[in-house]
């Protein structure tokens, strides 16, 4: 979706050392329209072009592909995919038809790529779990590499949409990591209920000034249903409003 | 869907002609569970596999792909194609979810395949214009090529379910075709008005003996919106049930 960070430069680091110093590097440039709800931040999403060309260049990216909407939706487009199951709750939940336009962009960016290897940010947790999906149930040629969140200094997850914070909210962002490391502190100290574990969460989230906690949800990894109990592999997902923002993210889980 | 017959022989040697003496030609042959409805006949649809098998290699057919379901469908299977225009009405209208399974199929089988040209009987009119739209809009890289509806000598659509008849519903079943010809000879004759071609169209299949009429629609052969006035390149498309075996049959018009 471009407005790239140091998250998304992480991507292209993993991409280059996936293709080795021979193989080509793409990366794709595209603020999909078709994911975003129609009350939510399409026309002010960032777009800072030239300065995610100049990042591409830098880390040695091959070929940048940044098509028009039109190009990629011409008149009747008509063609949807969706994932039924693990793109159902949390960000799915709460954004409806969001995963219906991932799905169908990403499916669409690979097959016009001619991707072997594609690389997404652990950030997008469930997008991660929803392609994966769409790659194994479509029997998409492509290779999956997952990467892991990039942090600020503070704990907060980098995302192009912290542009949109205030000073005041952005002092307060870290505080929603902070929750989700104290979540798996619970979890090492022995607690494994995860209404307990959920509640004591959605406190701390609450708590933030001018927070508003969308969902939090304590989760399988892999097929994203809910747990009573939480073990290791088990993952703590949360999106929440500061103001007129909305962020999201999480952490993997482990016992003992 | 195997069960073939001189119409998917016309698909092979169509192949044959795009691959050249060089080129590969891949048959699938896979009875898709997921474009039968709950009350239709997966169960009973022919699966003369050996027959097939040796159809394919009198064509000279370099790979037969047969999987199993279950190796298409994997536990948890999630993920499907909606084409959400072309397969609304005909048999999308009356077949619902049919299209979503042949959409998810196709995709899965061209994809599997890594096919550059795919072939599609006309027979099936409505699914090619809807895997065309698919191709189009999700940006496979696979041309495509359709052929002509085989025929039996008295003009019948070859069609595995053809094998469902009755001696009395297979001497009564031309008269589908005949009744689409009258169709077209009223265009030719200056009749142009959709409304009262589809009522003489409609009656003339009720008349046949054991039948029941599914649909008789006169479309725009590439958006299969229904027209109020035929021209040339509208297509007259019915659905007929003749006893328990739904037999479907179409004719591209022509003005003058």
């Amino acid at each position: 979706m471009g407005a790239l960070h140091a998250g998304h430069a992480a991507l292209l680091v993993r991409a280059r050392k996936l293709a080795g110093r021979l193989g080509s590097v793409t990366a794709s440039i595209f603020v999909n329209p078709t994911q975003f709800g129609p009350n939510e931040d399409l026309s002010r999403y960032p777009r800072p072009f030239a300065k995610d060309q100049a990042l591409c260049r830098t880390h040695g990216v091959n070929l940048l592909f940044a098509p028009t909407p039109e190009a990629l939706y011409p008149d009747g487009f008509s063609t949807w995919v969706h994932e039924e199951s693990v793109g159902l709750g949390l960000c799915g939940g709460t954004r409806p038809g969001h995963f219906r336009g991932v799905c169908t962009v990403v499916l669409k960016l690979l097959l016009l790529t001619r991707a072997t290897h594609a690389v997404f940010g652990r950030k997008d947790f469930q997008q991660c779990a929803v392609i994966a999906r769409l790659v194994r149930d479509l029997n998409l040629p492509v290779k999956l590499d997952f990467v892991d969140t990039v942090r600020e200094p503070d704990g907060l997850a980098l995302s192009s949409r912290n542009a949109y914070l205030t000073p005041e909210e952005r002092s307060e962002a870290p505080r929603i990591y902070a929750a989700l490391v104290a979540a798996q502190a619970a979890v090492a100290r022995g607690e494994s209920t995860a209404s307990r574990l959920r509640r004591a969460l959605e406190r701390r989230l609450a708590a933030i000034p001018g927070a508003r906690v969308d969902y939090v949800a304590f989760v399988d990894g892999s097929t994203l249903q809910p747990v009573s109990k939480v073990t290791t592999g088990c993952v703590a997902a949360v999106a929440v409003w500061l103001g007129k923002t909305r962020l999201i993210d999480n952490i993997l889980l482990s016992v003992g």
